[in-house]
């Protein structure tokens, strides 16, 4: 691997940037490419088989730009395909569920976790699985709701706290005292779910997590680099959406974005 | 054309469901095949390029099954492909568009429309132009969270009516006297609207208007026939989960239903 690694990142849209803004914090001394299956999101509502094939075609065409590494920035596709991935690609590769797993088990105290996430990460059960092989105890809870609000741009409405305390109060009953956010759409709701949740139950995101992972896996990366790391966008659908949607995922300005089509 | 036609219908999803609802009840001397393109939905929130490459494959899919007839059920798709679907296509064909525009142009006194429909079917002011060209104006709103609320099963809640409040009260202070339901999902949330319309706005959905234009340019297939119409359907996603997000939308059992592959 060369001394400043090329990291690949994917999602069904804006969503994994915030796990690139987490890698952007913690793994500077890198570049990066970035995968937006924009045409065909969301990934959250559609059938394992249709997310494999969705998530392979990524990792190709992430793969076809020389990465060095590869993460799944996508709780749906990992939870869904990261076996499906791991088999069609070379790259060394991570997703964002073990980290999120490891990151809740590490402190929960009484060995009861809620997870919030799509309803195709809930069907899969990967986290319950992942939290199981720990010792833990997981409660699953699909919001589909959260990711259209968060779009809608309603992080902070009335309307989401409603819908919030409408998934979670009875959550909130049990004994746990961790809730992994398992979904990257999911940290822009932040704020308002830490409002709303009792003091006792500590939050976890997974992007933090999985960057942290990543950061574990090339130290090189980790430290601070000679030059800001470069990176470049695909979207499957409009550039201009893209950039529109993406910047308050990622915080930052996006500029240089290529339209890819992968169906053609 | 053959004394009973094949009609063929597409859309995204189960949305277009409600339109296949309104053909099977006044054009029932007629075959039917649907076409659901439920891996790639929603088609609402994307781009005109995107979604005119998705509706012509949709169209030509149904072509190949040896159809009669053409109808868009979908307003994202008419609004922003209805010239490049009519391009691509030789089948004698129809959108939900200008069947809802000419419906809400007969009835409006004050010459004046609401259209409620997706960020798409907004952005290109298919609408307006079809209302402004009968001397209408036109108001268009997006409501972008009314489809996942209608997913979720929420038609009838409370924090819906809160949206639509939220979306449609400034609306109710100008002077039209009719809304136009834009999207095919929004029959699922009639009732809710129609409580809180003001009782001088007339609520207009696209789906019975279209069905009406089917019934006219099809008179044979309009009167009762001697067997119930047989209704095939196609699904590019799981046909389990179109068949149980499909029977709520199109009011009754759906049972052959088969998974299409467009993207192989």
């Amino acid at each position: 691997m060369k001394q400043r690694p090329l990291i690949g990142v994917f999602d069904s849209g804006v969503g994994g940037l915030t796990v690139l803004a987490e890698l952007l914090r913690q793994v500077p001394n890198a570049d990066y490419v970035y995968f937006g299956d924009t045409a065909r999101l969301p990934y959250g509502s559609k059938s394992a088989a249709t997310v494999a094939k969705y998530a392979i075609g990524a990792a190709h065409y992430l793969e076809q730009q020389g990465i060095d590494f590869l993460v799944i920035g996508c709780n749906t596709a990992c939870a869904q395909a990261y076996d499906s991935v791991r088999a069609a690609v070379k790259t060394p590769m991570i997703g964002v569920i073990e980290p999120g797993a490891e990151a809740a088990a590490g402190v929960s105290r009484k060995k009861d976790v809620i997870v919030l996430a799509t309803e195709g990460t809930v069907n899969s059960h990967a986290y319950r699985k992942a939290l199981e092989a720990r010792g833990i105890k997981a409660e699953e809870k699909a919001c589909p709701l959260f990711v259209p609000l968060v779009e809608e741009g309603w992080g902070e409405h009335s309307v989401t706290e409603q819908v919030a305390h409408i998934y979670l109060d009875d959550l909130f009953k049990g004994a746990a005292d961790v809730m992994v956010l398992g979904c990257t759409h999911y940290p822009l709701l932040r704020p308002l779910l830490r409002r709303i949740t009792p003091e006792r139950i500590q939050i976890i995101d997974s992007a933090e997590s999985t960057a942290r992972k990543v950061a574990e896996a090339l130290p090189h990366a980790a430290s601070g680099g000679v030059s800001a790391p470069d990176v470049r966008f695909f979207a499957t659908d409009s550039v201009e959406k893209f950039r529109r949607a993406g910047e308050k995922f990622l915080g930052q300005r996006i500029v240089d974005v290529t339209h890819v089509d992968l169906e053609s």
